[in-house]
């Protein structure tokens, strides 16, 4: 099936908003296994969007429009795809209530352009909002469909899997199948290298579609299969995770929804062990992360910036010959670090970082982009060098992704086997 | 003049890539008083180019084309668009030098499909590229321009702006006049709050148009004006300006490229001060983007990211019954933290973050989002108190964002004055 996207606002063609809808439809219609044959932003006028509708239809089976719902007298595109179509408009009694309903909850104070958010064209089937005021609506035309929903992208978000794309499935159910799909999130592996390791392998013989997406500092894969039964497509995706698995075992941190740091502070919890973090030319970054986590005050103990060499020696202990000797950045100034801070915090575990984020401060021996990255427990400390090439902000980036990787790794006892 | 912006790629319609390329180039025309009548975005397929191309002709005086322009079998913009007009290709010797050069200049091993990235359809003007492999190019058919350029963000955002605009400019000369833009960074406000100050501002009779970009955490308004000479420009621009900021001085942080960190890094420099961080819930957050401007390790001495208790009384010298008696979420506390950090970094100044990020540990008198941020100079110390209501990630931005501000303010001698 092919399905065409409409997304209607001033704000986009001005280049004042980013359309980020556009990608999260196609993706999902991507994972259905339909194809996006054109994405089309026109502005806030019902010629553009006569035109654009008529367009699209010209090319897809179906076309799923976003944006234009809301109160305001700019706001027009269900008159204007009312009128395409030389339908009547009617206030939606259920949806009139979903908004008075709202605006209780919220407090909030009644204008009456607002039931213009429960206008739909004659015929069409409402779509529920859980996040927000205004319905969408589905409508059938010439065999075709026309899903709206709201622009607002938290709406998009949730009207689009769970209220457009179930539409589409029963209109279309001949070509549908089962889904399943399953995101793989690589670290430390670029996406040509990716692409190039898994070259080899069928992936269409084992009936799965493969996408990358890098997403940096990461790069994710979606396997997406369609079969007849839940049992084939789900098959399908074991097969196929299974090979990917095999070759890039070791750049794979996290799956679906899983971030690196949600998975490091689940370890560090049920382990119960407690960490401190000593960070040089991080800056901070890395105990950032951990602390998106919530609840992570139950294993994060405490960080130090340590940016002066004062604050390396006074604070962490570490010996003043070793930073004349070896320099800041160095295994030993790390390993000291990471020590350091284990024993300042009284922790379990110590991590550190020291480097060169750039863009100056580079020698021929330390270029811009190394870093020292060390991990003490008490009685092993674990050192591991690394050197990037990027900006100053990504370079910062991909060290806390590394040091991350480090002590995930550290706490599924992959990083002893290593030694 | 009407422009229309087309945008190839599979990886577009697929949803992998997010196209950034549209809104850039909707803000570069809208800088120029033009308007983007369609944005599209079809698939390397010949035929969605044509029908692409030909129904954007139908609506507008100009279409600007990226992506396709590579060297791999599925490049194929370029002999759709010579196809479309009924045209032949050539290689264009000047652009085959610039790319045999690269390949040189980088050490990159030459194969024979590079030479597909030279081709031009017949009559068109090369538009060089500076920052890569292929040249754009710009044609015109029936009185309108067809501008192609690659598809890397970063050539369109040289390609644009150096080759593309000047061809429009010079073939809808009589529509052009001078251009000036200025871009106001604001911080503390919403966007509907702008809106409504700024409502009774008659922008247009200043020959300006306004334009709000939120940006988390910041709010930026872009003032362009177009004349027929650069003094009349200049001078609308100021007006308008000065319009804006009798009305919102106090949430104007920085002007066009400036960004807060760089602000305040450029004043600590300058003034020759250094600084300590102790931060609790915004967790390192404050010292990353400190260091995130090159060149910080002048003015920062050390940051300690004290989460536990135990760090706050042990290494800032938070006295204990202070915890006790008001808790770790309170003036009291944050006061002595930002005293406790400068002392301990033996520097000028001292700031620090106490909190609740949320989304768990609010009670009544401390909602999620409350934040208590104190400034020490070594003879007073100033503290202020926010209370945010977003996510624990936005909370912790917000945050950052309000010592940051403070930390400016205090810098330019304005937190002084509100006492």
């Amino acid at each position: 099936m092919k399905v065409g996207i409409l997304t209607i606002g001033n704000e986009l063609t001005s280049g004042k908003t980013q359309d980020t809808n556009s990608s999260f439809i196609a993706r999902r219609l991507q994972a259905q296994g339909w194809q996006t044959s054109i994405i089309m932003s026109v502005p806030d006028d019902e010629g553009a969007i006569k035109t654009g509708l008529n367009h699209i239809m010209s090319l897809a089976d179906a076309v799923i429009v976003t944006g234009g719902l809301g109160p305001t007298a700019d706001d027009i595109t269900t008159s204007a795809v009312a009128r395409a179509f030389g339908l009547g408009v009617y206030t939606d009694q259920a949806a009139l209530k979903h908004i008075r309903d709202r605006f209780e909850k919220f407090q909030l104070k009644w204008t009456a352009n607002n039931e213009k958010q429960a206008h739909v064209p004659e015929g069409a089937e409402t779509i529920k909002n859980p996040v927000g005021m205004a319905w969408g609506y589905a409508l059938k035309r010439d065999g075709k469909i026309i899903a709206v929903v709201p622009g607002v992208p938290s709406e998009v978000k949730r009207m689009v899997p769970d209220g457009v794309i179930p539409v589409l499935k029963k209109e279309f159910k001949d070509e549908a199948g089962h889904v399943e799909s399953r995101t793989i999130k690589l670290s430390g592996i670029t996406e040509a290298n990716v692409d190039q390791l898994l070259a080899d392998v069928d992936f269409a013989g084992l009936g799965v579609n493969i996408g990358f997406y890098p997403n940096f500092p990461e790069i994710q894969i979606v396997l997406t299969a369609i079969a007849a039964t839940e049992k084939a497509a789900k098959e399908s995706i074991t097969a196929a995770e299974g090979r990917v698995s095999e070759i890039l075992k070791q750049y794979i941190f996290a799956y679906d929804q899983d971030t690196l740091e949600g998975i490091v502070a689940g370890l560090l919890t049920d382990k119960k062990l407690t960490i401190a973090v000593a960070e040089s030319c991080t800056g901070g970054l890395v105990t950032d992360r951990l602390t998106d986590v919530p609840g992570s005050s139950a294993f994060l103990e405490r960080g130090v910036i340590a940016y002066s060499n004062d604050c390396k020696a006074d604070l962490l202990g570490v010996p003043e010959d070793v930073l004349k000797k070896f320099g800041a950045v160095s295994e030993k100034t790390a390993v000291s670090m990471a020590e350091g801070v284990r024993r300042l915090g009284k922790c379990n575990l110590g991590i550190s970082t020291t480097g060169i984020a750039g863009p100056a401060g580079g020698t021929t021996e330390k270029p811009v982009g190394t870093v020292f990255i060390a991990l003490a427990n008490g009685t092993t400390t674990f050192c591991r060098h690394h050197n990037f090439r990027w900006d100053r902000r990504r370079n910062k980036t991909m060290m806390s992704q590394a040091a991350l990787i480090m002590l995930k790794r550290y706490l599924t006892g992959e990083l002893e086997d290593e030694r």
